[in-house]
């Protein structure tokens, strides 16, 4: 077993603050191209898998039965802010599925808009589902349980919606997974490999070249994401800027715990990487130097910087330290 | 160098999420007693130096000039939550100084009691610099600088204030400091190791047996700050609850970024710790096993499980996960 590598740091004046040791893989369809850490670390890649539940959505027709939007299908792979588009997005593809709000299964969550968050509070408003980051992901699997006939407990392992689910999860990384964790939107979240996330990123990267069925589905949604970057997280947030700074389509997806995936359909590439500590700030620094390696976004770039060498600031709005990339990553 | 060890874990179900490693030292007077990890680390100890940063108002004696209480000498030790109680006793010692708000360099921060923090929001109100955690150290800062006849930039390294903090600083740790980093309150925070930190922890934990005027304001800081749990953090905040659920009297103080210390005047002893990615859950967890380790706290006590073994509740509220200290803490 490989031990983590260096992946990110932080710098306070002269002092090293923190240190962010992981895994990360660039992998093309037939396996690793490069890695740092061990490759072959097993974790759960929460959020950054939501391409891939969204899978079955489109491969078993729900998705043209019902006559779903590109928009659409962006939202269900996404772990969006609960802005207003959102909300209201959500709720209206719900209303086509005459459902609504109770049916989601994933949990209240504050909306990280901040605008919206400060006037429910005003206004002593509750969140709801809907506010959910997963509430896309969620309303996906409710139109591919009405598709299937399936029951409203669609979060349940045993549910032929996760059943679907399971099943493309271990056809596209490739590998038996050994099991699931419960994510904070209650949906079961697989295991897996950090090169086959990777690889299964390559497989996404290269679908638009081949004329199967599940490829053609995969290329669907990863045409999606990069068509609707606001729709997959928000204004501000590491997916959507990184997507829109890229000079190519690129497609990323950040997941809790310092997970971070990449879809590179002009190389063929897929990227993953899991910050062993779980830090967000260092997962989405270390994915801006892959990308920046990999020619797919600038580094000097204000929305590529801003995560890549972000200044930390203090209460008083002074530059007190900063975000670094380890060198290996760029090099 | 010895590497980080590691100190804590979260698990989701069955799998391993996320690992924190860091370095940790329990010390006497004369130096480390047990270690994990590097003893000899130079880190930049943060909050968790803000007993060592009072301790020249209390040795000049700037406080009891200025007739300080107790309970002030424990806001000067504080990182608090900026809650009504705090405000109120930050605002009323600025006003026993002919001084006010707009004399503190601290930055305004947003209090992080739930109901102010609402209520504020609501009611259209900025958060200003009596709710930075800070306050407190401020006020003792803009104390010690008034009964010096210092000048205003008390922030500044230059100024007496900070050159006296500095020169105590290396006191107590019983090292040349190699430098300072900017705290998130502006204020300089100077760097030490692991072990001197520790050992300078133990210096507090033995000052009531001793005669000097140092020791004897080293004593009553910690005094301060065993008395006033609730001044030096805040309702459910773990300084003010691991304090409280004690065996015996003890001081503990989190740092900002993973770093934590403990003072135990019964047994004589000093911990510090550092999380190397910086993540407070972990520093939590890890001086929580410590704590018990050396019978200072009962892991059954509900105040003590909430940091030693915290479960990880998702958007439902369901548990999906567990923080859990390294078993070598506990042995």
């Amino acid at each position: 077993m490989t031990a983590p590598a260096l992946l990110a740091q932080t710098f306070r004046g002269p002092f090293l603050e923190n240190a962010h040791l992981g895994h990360a893989v660039i992998s093309d369809t037939l396996g690793v191209v490069e890695a740092w850490g061990e490759a072959e670390a097993v974790v759960l890649p929460r959020s950054s898998s939501k391409m891939i539940q969204a899978l079955p959505l489109v491969a078993s027709g729900a998705a043209d039965r019902f006559g779903l939007t590109e928009k659409q299908l962006a939202l269900a792979c996404a772990s969006h802010e609960g802005a207003p588009e959102h909300v209201s997005a959500v709720a209206d593809w719900l209303s086509t599925l005459d459902l609504g709000e109770p049916d989601l299964i994933c949990g209240p969550q504050p909306s990280r808009d901040t605008d919206l968050k400060l006037q429910m509070i005003r206004d002593h408003e509750v969140p709801c589902r809907l506010h959910n980051n997963c509430s896309g992901k969620h309303t996906g699997f409710l139109t591919l349980g009405k598709f299937l006939g399936a029951g409203p407990d669609y979060v349940d392992p045993a549910h032929p919606v996760q059943k679907s689910c399971l099943d493309l999860f271990e056809t596209v990384t490739g590998l038996e997974s050994p099991g699931y964790g419960v994510d904070g939107c209650s949906a079961p979240n697989y295991a897996t490999t950090v090169a086959a996330m990777a690889r299964a990123m390559a497989w996404y990267a290269t679908a638009h070249t081949r004329d199967d069925s599940l490829s053609k589905a995969g290329a669907r949604l990863v045409q999606a994401m990069y068509a609707w970057p606001e729709m997959v997280a928000g204004r501000g947030r590491a997916c959507t800027l990184l997507m829109r700074a890229a000079n190519q389509p690129v497609a990323v997806k950040t997941g809790a715990d310092g997970y971070f995936v990449a879809i590179l359909p002009q190389q063929g590439l897929g990227v993953a990487l899991k910050i062993a500590d779980g830090t967000t700030r260092a997962a989405e620094c270390a994915m801006a130097a892959i990308l920046v390696k990999l020619g797919v976004v600038d580094a000097g770039h204000p929305d590529v910087r801003r995560f890549l060498n972000p200044d930390i600031l203090n209460w008083d709005g002074l530059v007190v330290g900063k975000v670094q990339p380890a060198a290996s990553l760029l090099s």
